[in-house]
Parts: C-alpha cells; structure tokens; sequence
C-alpha cells in the first residue's frame, strides 16, 4: 500500500528547531563576525568596526496579551530588540519597523503603534529611521535595530570557562506571575506586589546601561539576554562555551515568591522557565568580579552571582544542599 | 444627543496617508543621511560612509498570489527589498529576516522558504545572517537588508531638475498582466507570451546592475524603483523634485499589449498603475545621456528615454500629440 510520508509541521518542529533547520539551508557569509546563534548579528565594516543587527518581530495573538495597549505593545517590540545589543555590549542606533495592520484599526491606534515605537527607541537613544506597513489579519510588528560597533569585546555566547562566576542583571519570574495574572482573574496577588507584576509584562526594560557598562569592565566571558526564560540561557550559554553551571542562588523575585505561594505554584519553576524576560545572564572572570560589580552599581544596577560554570556541561540546581539536574526547555513560539 | 467622533480606520486612511500619520509622530534622527521619504534609510557610519537599511515585508494573504510557491515568495520578499538598494545604487549585503509561520506549514515548506530566502539573497551577492521566527495565522516575511555605501552620490528621489531626461530600465505592464492571468482563468494570451507575463509575478528581477552603473556613471539626477507602480513612481520624483513630467513614450511591454487587446482592456492603463514592477524611473542629466546609456548597456541592460522634466508640476502623458493628466493613483495596500 501507498503510504505518503508525513511531513512534520511547523507545531510539531517548535521554534527552535525550525530556526535550526533554516539556519543549515543558508550559505554562510564568508567574512561574517557574529553568525546565527548569537543574540544579534554581526558583520565587518571597515578596520576593527562591526555593524550590529537584529530582528525581532511582535505578534499580536500570541505576544500581546490582554490588558496591553497598542502603545506598551509597540514599545516592547522595540525593547525586546533592544535587549539583545544590551546582552552584547553593542550600542543600538536605528530601528526599522515593518507594521502589519488589521484594516479595521482606528487612527489613534496608529497613532498609538507610533507613539510606542518612538518612545521605545528614545527610551535606548535610538530613532525609529524607516519602514512599511501592510494589511494584515493580526498585528505584526517587527522591528529591526541596527548598531555599529568596536568588533573586540562583544560579549557572545561561547565564551565562558569553567570557573567563572555566573551571574544575573535582576530577579526572575514576575513576567511570568504578572501575565498570568493578565490571563486569569482568579489568581491573587497582594495588593502591593501586583503592580511590579503587571509592569513586568506591559513594561519591560532592556538592560542596555548594564550591558554596556559590563561589555567596558572587560569582565564577561559570555552574555545573553533571558527572554527565553533563565533555563535556556543556560542551557545556551552552556552548550556554545562547553561547559556546564551548578546554579547554587536561584534569583527568584520576592514578588514572584509571594504569588506562587498564594497561588500554589513553584516559585522556582516561574523563575527557571518563566521568559520573556529581558535581564542579563553572564558570566565572569573570577578574578574581576569586583570590576564587574562595581560596573553594573555605576549605571544604578545590581550584578547578582547565583553559580559558576563548571566541567559538568548539565545545569544543576543545587537547593540547599541537594543538587538536581535541570532540564533544557524554554518559552518556545509554535509549541505552546 | 452624545454623538462619539467616528475614527477614520486604517482601511479608510490607505497606505501612504498611514505612513505619513505614523512618521509625523516619529523623533527625527539630527544626522540622519536619507531620512524616512525615500527608498531606503540611511545614517552616518565613519568619514563619508553611510550605512544603508530598508525593511520591506511580503504578507501571504495580499502578496502571494495562487501559483506562487513557498521557494517564489521568499525569493520575492528578498528582492523587493534589493529593488530599493537598486534604486539608489547601493550594495546591498546582509538579510535579516523575521518569518511568521502558520503552524500547519510543513517541513518541506519550511525548507522552500527557506531556500527562496537564501536564492533572493545569493543571486545579488547578500547572505541571510540573521532572524526570527514566529507563529501567525498567515504567511509574513519581513526582510530587511542592511548595506554600506559611501554618501556621495546615493540616488536619492529629490534631485530632478527641469529639462532632466526621464528613463527607465524596462517596459511596464507585465507583472500586473501576469497577476491578472494567475488569477482569472477566462483571460487569453498567446502561448509564446504566457511565461514572460506569469514570470513577471513569479520571478521579479531587481535592477541591481543598472542601479550600481547608473550610480557610477555619475549622470543621474533622482532614482526610485517603480513596485508601487509607473505613475506613483512620477508623482514622488515630481513632489520631492519640485518638477512635473511630460512622458511622450509610455514603456509598454508588447506582451502586456497584446494581453490588453485580446481581453478588450487599456494597456497604457496597465503600464501606468499596474505595479508589482521593479524597473528603476529615472532622471538624467541631458549631457550626461549617452554615459547612462552606456553605462547600463554595459552591464547588459538598456536604458529607455521616455520624455523629459518640466516647469509644470504636474505628469501629463502625449499620446499622438495630445497631452492629459496623469493622476497619482498606485497600488496601495488596505485600499485595495
């Protein structure tokens, strides 16, 4: 009998291994300085320069939730973008941004889209420089930022050695409380914690002064930014520098704390596979620590240690003692 | 009585009146190069260079007729992008793309995109380097295409001056011909011009060497590619010129005119608003002619003249010596 063979689906391939499969049927470029699998892109421009892209693109189903304006919307689309020359060092410039539009949007949410985007480059000391719209069912918005750069001191990916001290930009897991929150009226929170929940969600923050401030310490190994969720940093940070982490301080925020209490969830499960988080994860050089510390305290920021890169190459949680693997898996497009 | 003020929608508004509305409410780069209005953005990068970006997107559900395949489209949203650095003789270098995926596509469609992206890129000397994916309910390829050029000499569309030859690089009315074939069975063509027609939508070609020798030749005043069309393309040299045009020898392809005669339609009407084409339109220097001509026969194409700058700021068309009024009127997205 006749059996044709079933092609996987998009759904069944998951984000990352339709990025993968893409990525293998593109011809290198030759002379290119940060390939795919880093947070941006990076290619030679004169002696030593390097101009930095990225893109990144919000759609509304799916990255929008309830409760989200056109204007925070806009903005995010921008600052997740803007996240990613943060977790380099790299100094973002210009935004370009393809807007699909549904034909039945008003006027002042256009105004509101555009509003969005401005206020989000300003936000980073970037101008929105061009674009296109087109009709479309559902929102779109995708941005493209570009940066130019020193090509030494990137902070990519593959860097980190066994030893060196892994740390974060900020405590995890209130994006996550916070959408569900959005989602579901029944869940509580106290009163005082709901609006560092929410804000997590509506407005994110790009870590751009650290990132900065870290890539001109000298300090990093590696970096990327978590919107992933923590434990695919992890697991990334881990597989393009070949080590492994024992992650001995799991950055759990207080507000993220006290809503999975009330609410019967794993406090550290929101922190580990939350995402859509925008703080740094890196690592660094053991004997620089202070200079990396004092760095992030000097744009008003705070550099937490939480583990070390080790020889292992798994990702161990080690709470209170006992050690247990953790297991890549993160926010990941298509699967969910 | 309480009467809410009606919104005008983005449907009503159209595309060029949302793209004004939305750059109105953008904050102006102080040094940018080639600002929003053109068609490419471009800022400063070292002494003289300038780093170009253009972000253009292919929405499925509009831009993908029946017939297109998956390898087509993506090729296609790559080269409307290299159009525009086409138009202002600009090496284009690297895509970024981000992809929306709806999650039935198969594997082999993922792979055909794929491919169409990498073709798009390699058949004018870019590399895909970077993107993202996402899923959507339809089909949206948002390329961008970043380049570095030295800032002299960019084509940009305001320079036209009056008594400038006005030129393009190929005949019009193929693509929308094609379009129209692809759509509606009942229309005829003869067999030995169905495949110029259908390849017209299928397989656009970008005017890259012509756009890069019409650069060096030196003899160009104003550039634009003509994607939204023959007319809008005149209406935007003449505003941002301050000049009008006679055209005295409408660029009608001769399968277009066959295709309008044997469907009872008006084949200047075709070449005028069809769109969907990606020849460059073009003013030249009167004494500097004959270098742009060489120049683009040079490199295998053909410069057409088709009539001449003027006083008058409005387009007219000479058709055995009597002149009308052309109106802008092109392909606009949500209006259509």
């Amino acid at each position: 009998m006749c059996k044709p063979e079933k092609q996987p689906s998009a759904k069944s391939l998951g984000e990352h291994a339709i990025i993968e499969l893409m990525r293998s049927r593109f011809e290198a470029m030759p002379d290119v300085v940060v390939p795919f699998g880093d947070d941006v892109s990076a290619l030679p421009f004169g002696e030593g320069d390097v101009a930095v892209l990225k893109a990144d693109m919000l759609v509304g189903k799916t990255d929008v939730p309830a409760g989200m304006s056109f204007w925070q919307a806009a903005r995010k689309a921008v600052v997740m973008n803007v996240s990613d020359f943060a977790s380099k060092g790299a100094v973002p410039r210009a935004v370009m941004v393809s807007l699909g539009l549904p034909p039945n949007l008003t006027q002042s949410d256009l105004v509101a889209l555009a509003d969005g985007l401005n206020a989000g480059a300003r936000e980073y000391g970037c101008y929105v420089v061009g674009g296109d719209t087109a009709e479309t069912s559902g929102l779109i918005v995708s941005v493209q930022v570009y940066g130019a750069s020193k090509k030494d001191g990137l902070m990519l990916r593959g860097g980190a050695v066994v030893g060196d001290v892994l740390a974060v930009t900020g405590l995890f897991g209130k994006s996550v409380a916070g959408l569900q929150l959005l989602l579901n009226g029944s869940l509580r929170v106290p009163e005082r914690s709901c609006g560092a929940l929410v804000d997590a969600v509506l407005m994110p923050q790009a870590r751009l002064r650290e990132g900065l401030a870290l890539r001109a310490s000298g300090a990093v190994s590696a970096c990327m930014d978590s919107s992933d969720g923590l434990v695919w940093c992890l697991n990334e940070l881990g597989v393009q520098s070949g080590v492994g982490f024992v992650v001995s301080n799991l950055p759990v925020a207080k507000e993220a704390q006290e809503f999975a209490e009330l609410n019967m969830l794993d406090a550290a499960e929101l922190a580990l596979y939350g995402g859509e988080e925008y703080e740094l994860v890196l690592t660094v050089k053991p004997d620089l620590w202070a200079a990396a510390e004092a760095a992030v305290a000097g744009v008003g920021g705070k550099l937490l240690p939480i583990g070390k890169a080790t020889a292992g190459k798994r990702v161990l949680l080690d709470l209170n003692g006992k050690q247990r693997v953790i297991h890549a898996r993160g926010y990941e497009h298509f699967k969910t």
